[in-house]
């Protein structure tokens, strides 16, 4: 089990892209052409719908699988299925490892500590299955929530030290309203400043070969002014940075993010990339060579940071 | 459908008890009988672990439906073992609502907009496949967690509206670190003191006949200072209360949540009922029985908020 974040680093300047794919499949936007292939085979049905998620992510993860480091998949388009759409999520990311990508499970769960255990055993560890230990889901990091403090935490670093996970824990977020908590002054500093401090030491004992830790945080790019301060408040940390492309973001407000040469930060985009077929007015055939193509103009625009 | 609090209050004045059980089904606590019951017929598999819970389950519901008003799953112990755990979680609540009970899902769910709305529709609304729409988890509420803001927590909130559903908002919780986020001075007042400002606001609009809101929040049993002065504040919310029992908290530590009759707040707990077997030193074929007899415990322990 190498180091998370190093892992993570040496792939991304691998391929000189440091930029991962949110796999957010919403029905609506997959291609009828898959729908109907699956309405065909296992009826009007959630089994349909998992099956056309797990085809359709397949097909996002082959075209880009030798261009871009991760993949993101973004669980509640999973579970608002249920149990169908649980086995299409678990069918992505094992997928997704298999072709050679990093998988960071985006659930952003919090509770308290003998529940986050819990948490932290089916996303990044091993449940016991009468006496046998099995790995439910194939993710190399997962996004966690900070409120309930550390020992809402400890459980999943554990697991990043033992396995060689990663965690990203959410400081600033990218929506309207995160400065309804995340902006509130603290002092002198503001909540998500705060929640830095706390981020850097859960991930001071998880710092790689790359200087930086497997405890990450999730910096959004649509606060640049406040991205720029907490890169200097958290230098060990790998920022996950949603709110690029469609939610706003530019190349130039994701920039503070980052350190020389693209270290330091990886970059999302879920809707840009995977249904880029409809911006870019391509047969829904094409999905895939569309998000190929997508990715490939995100990486270039990315060219800045390294 | 009916407004949540409004039935959630009924049925609590109902069966004078203001407690709910806490469906956390821990395997290495289920009675051997079950679980070599489901091997014999599944074999050591994932499979066999979710029957073995949801059998587990259904005799807790059986043997307290009558004196408790409603359940609260901890998803995280369903989650960690994937798309089957998934199902014992449908299941359950499913069982639960069908034997008269309410269901609140504690899943502390939180993300950005678009995101929390896939998370609303399956926990507490509707998905569409492929033109139908299908309840998926068939729950009255959820735990949700405001890190966030608002736009995290409208689409829950639309959907209290639209379909009579509640949530509870994390405000204080029950974990010994919860000092770390929720106890930060925040001007002159708590975080958590200020975000039950915004809880309250959340709930404005879904006030009942009964003066409540069908938003809630949650209050941990092991900070009674800080229970009393959080109840001043929402006056509106109905409190349900973490950390009685197993965690520490007493029937005295809890009083300051309630208002008179017991009107107010919902205490949990969960090992010291559904494990109540191992405690009382019962066998665990009556591990039901344990149950009952713990609740029954419970109600009459909690008799001083009548």
């Amino acid at each position: 089990m190498s180091h998370f974040a190093d892992r993570l680093l040496h792939r991304i300047q691998e391929l000189e892209n440091p930029t991962v794919v949110g796999l957010d499949p919403r029905l609506d936007s997959i291609p009828e052409f898959i729908k109907d292939r699956m309405v065909d085979e296992y009826g009007a049905t959630l089994e349909a719908v998992a099956a056309a998620i797990l085809i359709f992510n397949r097909g996002i993860i082959d075209a880009v699988s030798d261009i871009v480091p991760a993949v993101k998949p973004q669980i509640a388009f999973y579970e608002q299925y249920g149990h169908a759409g649980m086995l299409a999520y678990e069918q992505t990311c094992e997928y997704a490892q298999q072709q050679g990508m990093i998988v960071i499970g985006d659930a952003k769960r919090n509770d308290i500590g003998s529940t986050a255990e819990a948490y932290a055993a089916g996303h990044l560890g091993t449940v016991d299955v009468f006496g046998e230990a099995q790995e439910i889901i194939k993710a190399d990091a997962l996004t966690v929530t900070p409120y309930l403090g550390s020992d809402g935490i400890l459980p999943f670093t554990r697991l990043c030290a033992e396995r060689g996970k990663g965690i990203f824990v959410l400081v600033r977020t990218s929506n309207p309203s995160s400065d309804e908590i995340q902006g509130v002054p603290v002092g002198d500093e503001l909540m998500d400043e705060y929640v830095a401090g706390l981020v850097q030491n859960w991930g001071a004992e998880l710092i790689g070969e790359s200087g930086f830790s497997s405890v990450g945080a999730v910096v959004g790019a649509t606060y640049p002014e406040e991205a720029r301060n907490l890169r200097h408040r958290m230098p060990e940390q790998i920022f996950l940075v949603p709110g690029y492309g469609a939610q706003g973001g530019s190349a130039e407000d994701v920039k503070p993010c980052f350190y020389k040469e693209g270290k330091g930060a990886i970059v999302n985009s879920s809707r840009g990339i995977i249904f880029a077929y409809q911006a870019l007015n391509m047969p829904e055939e094409a999905f895939d060579e569309a998000a190929r193509k997508a990715a490939l103009a995100m990486k270039e625009d990315l060219r800045i940071v390294f």
